[in-house]
């Protein structure tokens, strides 16, 4: 049985990789009775009068919507909210395995921006907090900025964010490798989608001063066609030398490569014409911007993708459980720029001096102290 | 430590009654692809295809959503999403414990129907059902007949039809103690909120033909001041003779009194004027409409309150476990009229003729085989 049939065979198997379990067992009247009526209504009691003790008496404590509208669901796009639920729900099995937070999957069946706030905004005050999943840009970046503005608790886009991180820890560390200097490092970002405004976002507030972003048309500047307002926002930071051309014109010359978008579309002749010691990372899934071997061939010095049979994986769930553990515990009202960058620089750190090298740059997803490191990072930053 | 104190203690320990657990657990390269990507896209496409292909795959086959917006919590009134809390997560802990079904809290930021309707059709794809829960009248009528029209899953306001349920289910066994027909018999139900409007439908569809309503300004007619739309509907089939008066006009050769009201208004002269052999539900909580003693000695024959220190305890957590459990296998698209009749059947059987007695005319919370029944009796009727 190959890996799909195995992996339809399980679902069906579990009918759910997610079940509620009970804290509070009930064998006995008296049990009913505290957790249940009359009993429950002291806690109840506190709560009116003070908002704050629901951290102390009810699971929005460590609880975490995993919210999607199945509009950008993995690589199969614009599905739905009933077809995105196995994503959904394998995402809530992961901060439970990895971080020990419980997470609760809801598809939402709508689209359209304003009802998606005000439906997050009206299920928010018995999570913890809100992670955005699957939402198709440009409307991610709304539904996102304003919810932040609304609820006091923390909201985090993880295909943006998590995906930043990962990435920002993973060039720290080629970085370290290479002795090259963030200041003086050609930053080309492929792909202006959700992951690629975030990934350019995150290493501009690292201190990379010279990032292009690219996308179909080649690079983007302020003439380039049809940009929605993120991407002309970002036009106001990134290519700040308003170039022109192909994307094959932007890597001449660049230090390092950053795809989230399609396969196939960096050839051997792009990756040699970029500086000596070049860092790639190719994240189209399955088939990566350019295949590592043939990369490395090509000069490149270390390769990232999105894949586990290849060195380098960037793997959000090395960040995502972990920040929301640390989030949670540490009872962060938002995500903010220093977390994630403290969580990145923590995440590159776990590779020791003895392990870096070009094809271990990036802690293992199995790696026992990630969500530790990473929250006890985001808690280093609560104010 | 009294019962309050420990209540509050567990509340703070337990710190969150309700937790989720993984089925697919985690533990290497392997459980991750299957479980998430590369894997999970495959029942992602099933679905796509075939929206139906979620209930194999998907956690929404067994997992019902139990939504308050908090404005009418026990005895505590409207006290808002946060301190609604503690009960959400109880009512989902007796899901699980008694009906094996899971529940996700989720406590609404906005009490405006409009609003509510939306956030419910929005969220509800993940879910196999919708358990409503402490929404005031008449609020509460109009959302669930609208979810209802606009869901193909089922949605059940547990404080109308889980009480009317049981308080049918002990009617069914009053009738059987006492030989009293159900044609003949004179109802009162007192309380015109969301349980007595329920508990009057339900007894109208179940056969009985006299039925007048009473609430704070006496019996229910077509001239009782300001009616809400519901309570007006509910004029058009009950007290039929348009009589009017006070409750203690109502009651005098009444068969049946169901309160679910206030404490204390049903005095020992008003049980004596009624019929021979009378039934009487206090339900008022924790102080009843009249206390059981002072009713038998009055000449009521049958006394049930809601608690759990006396005889014949109207407790829903014989129904609504029972109830989801078998819509969700039976995959019904609503609970129909003929399901909650089989469901207060199922319940009135579960007494057998030896164990029936006066003080003796409801399953116990905590008799095994009550989930089970219900669930088939809900099933038997799917269509």
């Amino acid at each position: 049985m190959d890996l799909k049939e195995k992996a339809l065979k399980m679902h069906e198997e579990w009918n759910g990789k997610l079940e509620t379990t009970a804290k509070s067992k009930v064998n006995s009247r008296e049990d009913l009775a505290i957790a249940y009526t009359p009993g429950v209504a002291e806690p109840c009691k506190v709560i009116a009068e003070n908002k704050e003790a629901a951290y102390t008496y009810t699971m929005k404590a460590n609880t975490v919507a995993v919210i999607s509208d199945g509009s950008a669901v993995l690589g199969l796009g614009n599905i739905g909210p009933y077809a995105a639920m196995p994503v959904m729900e394998g995402k809530c099995v992961l901060f439970k395995e990895f971080g020990n937070v419980n997470a609760i999957p809801i598809c939402l069946d709508t689209q359209d921006t304003e009802e998606i706030i005000t439906t997050i905004k009206n299920l928010a005050p018995g999570f913890g907090g809100i992670n955005l999943e699957d939402i198709s840009a440009p409307r991610c970046f709304e539904i996102e900025e304003r919810l932040k503005a609304m609820l006091d608790i923390p909201v985090f886009h993880d295909d943006q964010h998590g995906t930043a991180i990962v990435v920002l820890a993973g060039i720290i560390n080629g970085l370290r490798l290479t002795g090259k200097k963030k200041e003086d490092c050609k930053v080309i970002v492929n792909g202006a989608g959700s992951a690629g405004v975030a990934i350019t976002k995150l290493l501009l507030t690292y201190g990379f001063s010279h990032v292009t972003m690219c996308d179909r048309e080649g690079i983007i500047g302020k003439d380039y066609p049809n940009l929605n307002w993120m991407q002309k926002k970002m036009t106001e930071v990134t290519n700040l030398e308003n170039q022109t051309g192909t994307l094959a014109d932007a890597l001449k010359g660049a230090d390092i490569f950053v795809g989230v978008s399609a396969p196939n579309i960096v050839s051997a002749e792009m990756v040699a014409s970029m500086n000596k010691d070049s860092i790639l990372f190719a994240m189209a899934n399955p088939v990566p911007e350019i295949m590592p071997d043939v990369a490395k061939a090509a000069g490149a010095r270390v390769v990232g993708t999105g894949r586990s049979d290849f060195p380098n994986q960037v793997n959000n769930v090395i960040a995502f459980p972990g920040i929301f553990k640390g989030a949670l515990e540490g009872r962060a009202s938002q995500i903010t720029e220093e977390m994630k960058l403290a969580a990145a620089e923590a995440l590159a750190n776990l590779v020791s001096d003895e392990e870096l090298n070009d094809d271990f740059i990036m802690p293992e997803a199995f790696d026992p102290r990630v969500a530790d490191v990473v929250s006890q990072a985001v808690k280093s930053h609560i104010k």
